[in-house]
This record gives structure tokens, sequence and C-alpha cells, in this order.
């Protein structure tokens, strides 16, 4: 299998341990590395993996072996990899948020305008095969021009506390998915957000200033309006849904239940349903992992670009602003 | 109110009593009176509706006040009450079966041609939206010609013991509703029939000589195929489904929701479910009363005639046949 | 039926006619008159329902023969009526929304409670069996404390032309219903909205300064978070969901399907949708009409007060007004 | 990856390409060669897989780097590269039928104890996760005794004309699984089956001696009753759906949907189905591969035995008998 393309996956974490499988189950790409600089986390992917492991990213993106890159370390530590990354000249896939702050991603956009370099940031939900669906249907003018949206994204669980500090807030680590949603699926920027939130259930999360519930509206440049809502609070189900009103139809994406099976008794009707985000987005994860490796391959632009990942966090930001000060933010592009 | 037909229903058990009720709220009746030889059954309905009782339903036919008939006593009775509401020259209406016995029925189909009554067999289901929407898309070749059917006909639980010597069994009982619903949708008379029964949960009906499951395949004159499954076994919920393929598309009539009412956490959604068949059934019931005052007012010939109910029963009685020797039962018409 | 109360109906048009047929199905009430000041309207309803017919509603509500008031007039006709109908003693059942001003509205709740007036006002919802099996759940503690709420209503198409001024526009018209089932729902009082509004797709709506769709935020006295979408946009379909998530559990209320029928074809299943608001809410019309008439009867007190009318336009006014100024609105009780 | 099994496929055709692509996604394996007699075929796999390609079995059975076996050719050569297969000692995987002749079967059945080989059988239905989760269901006790159970599973349209011969009808080509499935969940062998069987829809086929419809009723040694339903005529929908019901709770496995995705529009919802039986099943082949190689590296018996498909091909020419003489038939085992 010469042509395949050798895949370095740097951080095997919940999310690079993901990847990695998916880069095995994918046409065109072996594994070649991982990197990690926590060693029990680093050895069982090493082991599981049977693939060459780097205590250092730097030794990972510079080894010849590895040809295009995987980021899937915490948010804080992307900035700096991703300049190596791309002085590397390999192709990169960069998990959200794209850096921590606004500045280093512009920076990071810069960089990628001035060298010319792949990178595609993982806004998996662009290959949800409903979201793609959705969008299709948009775009072929089925359902007349989106006048609205609504999206929500609830977890089923707070999370651990350690992962909350590093995570940018929910608005950021979990809203960024929704605000990449809506102005990818209406085909409009986003010029104005209000955002309220709150701890409404994990009380812990109060002394971290985050909160578990937040609520965005959204006014479109195209005139549109549109509303996000956000929990961690959804009761054991991760229940994501988005619902965009066209002049002349309504297009729904919805929730999926895990697997077509019933049982009936008592009067009622019982049905098991996706509780966790790459349940729910499967097909989505393995289908960005594919697109980036196909568009690696063929020389292809990135479908999720470095500007997209750096709007995705202006957006998220002024969410976190504005509920922050109670009041409405303007964005300008 | 004067154009208003006055109805009488004969018998005020379970289904007299819904009947009545319904007759209240239909536009253009009045319920006028209603018979029971049970003296506590008959009070409970003349002091909830308020209407004149009377203890033989000789004297029900016979009343001045009354000028349209409900039939709604057990089955051993139809055939004499029936004799004497066509001798009233008024309109009737019968709950299925019709009688009791094939000879019965015969003559009761003879007696209607003779007199030209009005009679209007209880076969609910023909009133039904989900029903009546499949039926008109037949009819209105939007499917195709219909090839093949699935019925499913399940009660949540067993009858009451002293209810089932006078049901005419399982076959004749639940089956009459879903044969005559085979025979309508498909619009070809069913020309074979291969029955299977057994008690599979409720035990006390072996001394009962009656069965708590069965299934039916069905051959019809136009080539096509069916099968009906009827029990008792459903485990606390009422489902009654129809699946008609067409040459084209295919149609189902569904179980329905009791409520549009979720509950969500411990990763599961629980619907609730009708439970019986007035609950599933409730706007048929209200619409075949409808439809027998309108045609009545309107001097409209009957929707559900004497000899579909003749023909319903003479199906039950060949499944029930059928499965009692573990042969094929042909019919001629 | 001597017992029977008798019920006159003031205004004929498409809701008072509609709760005039739902008299007529009622137990315990008759119809006893109807007014209406357009001859047309008026005429139409004395002869299907072939009851009085009263041109001046104060006729009606002094007649001796009418025993309880049901008012299904234009709003901004309700102030006045409402004086006379408390000024009678007689029972009353208003429309919403209760009065077109907060002050008139406040008045009346200070008339109900000097005369101790029984006025139950028309929400609906309230007595919706989904809506009312998620309230039981909440009250009975099986969800947990409610901390969020979403709810959307979009109706399937824009309003006429001529009803537009005298609606009080979308906030107030539609959005009355939503933001009274929040706090009922939610058992707790909102203190703050925060709105949005726009014309997305009805232009002609621009010229008669009102909007086609509406998004409010709502904060609770009880800390809860909430959200509620309201549009004209819905492609035909008339869709009302109300999602509240409690602690422990969730429970959704949600559209429902107009029969338990499915088309398959081409690889799709197609299944048909309430499409206006009698429809969806056609039990809830029913039950709240029955909840009057047995209130009344039993001399219980009313289930939907004047105050829950005074609240409910209170929020719709603040909303109107928050969308108005692009600023949040605090509310006090 | 030195511990993975090198897997070699025998049949390249639909199914024999789709195990292939399911191997490369599986843990523990490697793809290591491909044979078919058919060149274009053959050099299809070789390209798209980059593997080795044998034109004749027999050499792909004996090439020292093939360790395990999948048997994805017509039916009529399972037999004799069955006995070529067991002769090599090499863990196998087969295709359902396991042979065409219940003779082929029994002696394949005879051989695989003599030899100890490892045979599994691909009734992939046994690790779709619905059905898995309606097995576990029933073996943990959760739903009483298993009582009745109805199977339907209607592809989407006719079989290709030059498939039918080499089939073994419609009975043994579709109805394998669903009787396999039967047997399974409930727990007891089948000793009896009445069967019907027509051509409703593809005339084509009743010159190559099959039909498009076939209905079975089943009678279990535990007493228990069933149902198969099995058609050609889904009109583009792959319909399969199993429905058990146990003494205390029912347990249904349902289609899906192909993607959470759903339309509205013109007061209809439209929503996309999974239309052939690869895509229904995707999970279940992706895991009875998955089981295989697990099996096969752990050293662990095949959980789909020789047995169960010589068993499976037994029911399905007892139904074909049946259907074609129209009488039960009883099965001893």
């Amino acid at each position: 299998m010469s042509d395949n393309i050798n895949v370095g996956i740097i951080g095997t974490g919940r999310l690079g341990y993901h990847h990695a499988s998916n880069v095995l189950r994918s046409k065109g790409a072996n594994l070649a590395a991982v990197s990690d600089a926590a060693k029990e986390s680093l050895d069982r992917a090493t082991k599981n993996f049977d693939v060459k492991g780097y205590s250092s990213y730097k030794d990972l993106i510079t080894a010849p072996e590895v040809e295009a890159l995987v980021i899937a370390t915490p948010t804080q530590t992307h900035y700096e990899i991703l300049k190596e990354a791309i002085k590397s000249g390999k192709p990169i896939f960069c998990e959200k948020p794209i850096t921590y702050t606004l500045e280093e991603a512009e920076k990071i956009v810069e960089a990628v305008k001035k060298t010319n370099a792949y990178l595609q940031v993982g806004f998996m939900r662009r290959f949800d095969p409903g979201h793609t669906a959705a969008k299709d249907m948009i775009v072929d003018g089925k359902c007349g021009k989106p006048i609205y949206i609504h999206d929500c994204q609830r977890d089923p669980n707070g999370p651990p506390k350690e992962y909350v500090p590093q995570s940018g807030g929910l608005f950021v680590d979990m809203g960024i998915h929704d605000l990449d949603v809506a102005r990818w699926l209406m085909g409009s920027e986003i010029v104005e957000v209000y955002a309220q939130g709150a701890v409404l259930k994990h009380e812990y999360l109060k002394e971290l200033h985050d909160v578990d519930d937040g609520q965005i509206l959204l006014k479109f440049e195209s005139g549109a309006l549109g509303m996000i809502e956000i929990s961690r609070n959804a009761n054991d189900v991760y229940d994501t849904r988005t619902e965009i009103i066209g002049l002349t139809k309504s297009v729904f994406v919805g929730q999926n239940q895990l697997t077509p099976y019933t049982v009936i008794g008592g009067q009622q009707i019982i049905v098991d349903m996706a509780n966790w985000c790459l349940g729910r987005f499967k097909d989505a994860y393995e289908l960005e992992m594919q697109a980036f490796i196909n568009a690696v391959q063929e020389g292809r632009p990135s479908p999720v670009t470095a500007y997209d990942g750096m709007v995705g966090l202006k957006l998220a930001l002024a969410a976190t602003h504005s509920y922050r000060t109670s009041s409405a933010v303007k964005l300008t592009y």
C-alpha cells in the first residue's frame, strides 16, 4: 500500500485516540506515529495501535515517516504546535477551538495564507450525514432562502472538574460547534449575538467560573434570526438538533436513536438514545478524517479552513462577553 | 332543535354507554331513550344522560319518541332484536358481529333487502382517519394496485372470564374487525383462509375453549396475499396496525401515541401509548355515529351494510374452522 | 336536562363558533344564545346551531335564559364587555388576551376581586393532555426542580391582513400562550425578558408594524433560564413544542401527527401533521370549555384566573418593548 | 502489526467486496488476498484493496500468507469450497445459505464435527445492535418467556434476473435470515411451518419459478407461535422488523432511518429510510467480521455454527415445500 499517507497524531487523549482509530479505518492512510507528553496515555496508544510513539510533539512533526499531522491536544497548546506544524509544510488537521485567543487565531490564519498551508479544523458536524443533507438541500435552493435557525446541543452531564479550566468555558467549548454550524448552514455571517448563561445544575462549576447552561440569540448579515441553546444538563442523553426554516420548506436535523430497538410494556414505549457526542457523531468523525486524507491525497483545499476556525472562536468569545456584560455584541468582518 | 333525530340505544353496557355519549356529541341527533334488562346498568345510563329508560328493548323499539335505533347488546341477542327493529321500519345501527350464526346473518341480509331497511354495522375502523386516508389513497390509485396487506390487532390484556362464552371466540370477536378491514382496504374478497391459534398467556382461556393468539393467512380474489395477527397479549398496549403494499407505494396505518408527551432520562425516551380500542379509535367511534345520523337525515344508503356484516362473520367463522382443523378453508360468494 | 347550564357566546367568529360547538359537545351545558354585531356571522351561527341570536352583546349578557358567558370577540372590545359581564354576576369565560392594555387588565383583576366574580381566561394549552401530563410530572417532583424551558410555537402561515391591527402584534397575539405556558410549567414568575423580532417572510407585515418571527430569552425568579420562539413561518405545519429540563429528567411535549398514517415510496416516509392550532389543540379547546362548565356547576374557583390573564399580557407587552428597544426588560410583581 | 490475522476472501462480488472492506476496518486483521474466477471482478478488488489476487480459490486456500478464509461465492459453489477449506484446517467464515442442499449441509456439519473446524455462518443479523439488544433482554428474562414473534423482511425491489436461478428462491435466499432470527430469538426450535407465496409484482419471476412474496406461519417447540413475511415489493425501502412478545414485555426491533434528517413543508414530514440490507445492517456486517476475527484470535468457538447454517436451510426448504404443496410441514431434530 505504497501510496497511503502516513499520519501522525499529536495528543492521545480521548479525541486523539478516537482520531487514531479513525485513521486506521480510513482508506488511503496509515497510522505512522503518535505523540503525547503523558507517558501512560502514550503507552496505551502505541501498544493498542502498534505504532511508534514520541514523547515530544516536535519530534513527531519532524519525523521523516510522518507525512500528515493531526493535532488533538488541549487548546492552550494549539498555538505553539500549529506554528511548528505550519513550518514543517505538512498538511494539518487541528481540533477546535483552533487556538485559545483571537489574536493567536488571527496569526495562524495569516501564517496559513502566507505559506499556503493545508489546515483543516475539526468542525466534525459539517460531515454529519444529517447536517450535510440539510446543507445540500439549502444550497440546491430546495427550501428557499434560509430565514431562521434553531440549534441546540445538550450534553448528557457536567464535564470533569479538571477539564473545565482548559476548556475555554461553555460558550467556547461546546458553543463553537453550534456557532459554526449556524453560519455554515445559513450561508451568512453572524453580525450580532446576545447571550445569557447560568449554573442551573452542576454547582461545582461556579467556583470554576463556568456555566452549565447558555442561550444565544443571533442576527445574520442576511437579516435572518436564530437561536442557540447549549447545556450540560440533558439528563443522560446527548441531544443535538438543528432546525432551519426556509422560505418554502423547513429542514430538521434530529437526535438519533442509538439502535432501532423498542420495548413495550405498562402502556409505554421505551427507546434508547445516543448519550455522547462520539456516539451521535460517530459517522461524522470518520468522515471528517476521510475528507482530510482524501483532500491531502488529491491536493484539494481544506473543507474547513483556518479562517472558519478563527470566526468560530470570535463568535464564541463574543457570546461569552455578551453573557458577562448582559449586552448585545455586534461583530464585523 | 326540531329536526334532530331522536336516537334510542338498546344495551347500556360498555359500548352502548359509549355510543350514547357519542350521540350526545353528534350534530343532528338527540338521545331520546335507552333500554337494558339489567336494572343497575339502565339506571346508571338514565341518570347520567338524563333520558328515559326502558327495561324491555321491545318497548324502546316501538316508543313513538324514538326515531332511530342503536343495538349494542351481547351478540346472541342481536338476531331477535334485529328482527323486531327491521319490522319497525326505523333506521338501525347494529354492533358487530351482526349475529351469532351465519344462517341468522343471511336471514337478516334477506330481510334488509326485502324491506329496504337502513342497517349500518359497527365496523368503526372504516371511519378511523388513518384508515380512511389509506382507503382514499388506494381508491385514488395513488399507490397502485394493492398486492399485500399485513394487519395486526393486539389487545393489551385478556378479556373478563364472563365475557368469553358470549364473545364468539378470538377469531370472531376481535378478528372480524381485521377481516373486514382487509377486504375493505384491498377492494377484493378473501377466497381462502388458513389459521392457527393457541393459548400463549392467559391459561384460563383453555377451559373456556378460546385462544389468546391467532394468525390468519389470506388469499384474495385479486391474487393478493395477506396476513392477520390477533392477540390478547400486547402487554398493556392496544396495538393495531395495518400495512398495505401497493405496486408503487406502501401505506401504513399505525399505532397512536396517546399524547405527544415524552420523558427523557437515563439514556431513554419514554412515550405513552393508547391502551384500549376506545382510546385508539375514539375518533372512529364518534365518526361512525355521526355517519349514521347524517345518512339517516339525508336518506343516503348505509356505509357499512348488512351484507358486509354477514361476510365479516363468514370469514371469522372460516378462520375459526381452519384453526380447529389445521387446514385451509376456501370461500365462495 | 334541567340542571344544565345555559351558555351564551359573545362573538361568532372563528373562535366563538368553535367554542359554541364545544359547548354543544360538553356535558352539563346547553347552548342558549349567541351574539354578534355582524349580521352574516350571527345568522350563520343561529342557523347552524339552532339557537337564539342577539345583535347586541348587552342584550345577551342580560338575557334571562343565559346563565354563563363566553367572550370571543376581538381583543379591543374585551374591556367594555368584561365590565358589563362582571356587573351581571354571571360566570365568565374570556378569550386571551384578557384586554388590550395592561391598565385595563389590572382594572379587571380588581373588579373580579371586589365582586368575587368567576372569570376564566382562554389559555387552552393548560388543558392539552400533553402539557397537563408534563405539569403533573413536574408538580409530582418526578423530574426534579425545573431548570430550563424551551418553547416554540410556529404558525403555518401569515395572518389575514385585516386581523393584524387588532391582534396586538406577534408577541401578544401568539406569544401570550407561550409566556403563560412557561410561567405555569416552571412554577415561577418570569423576572426578565430580552426579545428580538423581524419580518423574515411575510413582507406585508412591515407596513402593519408587526413581525413574523420573534424570540424571547427568559429569566425566572427561581434562577431558571428559558427561551421562546414564535413565528408565522413554519411552512404549512403548526409546530408547537415545549421542552422542560428538570434536575433529574427532561419532559418534552411534542408536535402531533394528524393521523397515524404513513406513506412509503421512493426511499421516503411521509407523515401528515396538524396544520393549525384548532387541530393540534382540539382536545385542549374541548377540555377548557368542559372545565369552565364543571367549575361553574360545582362552584369551584377558575383554573385560569384574571390575574393569570393580566400577567400574560404584562409579559407579552414587555417582550414587545424589549424587541423595540433592543434591551432587556426587568419585571416585578 | 505482527499478530494480525491474514484473511483471504473467496469471491469478490457484492458481498465479498463488502466483507473485504470490513476486514480492512477490523482490529486484528489484515486483508491478505482475494480470489475470483471472474477476471474483471478480481482486478477491481486487487486494485482497490492493493492485495494479491488468485483466479483459483484452491490457490488462495493453500496460500501460505492466508491464515483465515471468508467464502462469499454463489451458494452452489459453497459445498466444494467448504470441503477444501475444512481440509486446510484454517478458520472459515461462510456466507449463507451454507450449501445448496440439505444433504450437503449435513455432510458439512459432520466434517466440522470430525475435524473440530472453526466455521462461522454469515447470519449477520445476530450481530445487529437492535437484534442483540432484544436477544439480551430475552435471555436476561426481562420480558418473560417469549410467546410470539412477528418478523418481516421486505426488499426494496426485485432481484437481477441472472441472480434468481442460483439464489435458491425467495424462501431460501431471503427467508433463511428470518427463520434463523426466529429460532435464535425465541430460543426454541421451529417444529411446523405453513407457507404461501405468489408473484405479486415482478412478473419476470414467474418463468424463473420464483415468487416475490411469501408468508410463513411458525409453531415452536415451546408452544409459541410466529409469523414471517418476506417480499421483494417494499417500494424502494428496505424494511426489516422483528417483534417479539414476551409474557410481560414486548420487544420491537425496527426499521432505521438513514439519517436523522427531516423535511417539513406542505403539511407533511418527510424522512429518509435505509434502502438495502447493506445499509440497514452496515454495523451488523462489520460486527460479524470483527466477531470472526476475535474468535479466531482468541481460540473461542464460532458464534454461528455449521449446525445453525444447516437448520436454517432445513427450515427454508421446508417453507418452500409447504408453499408448493399448500400443506403444513412438520420438522424433527
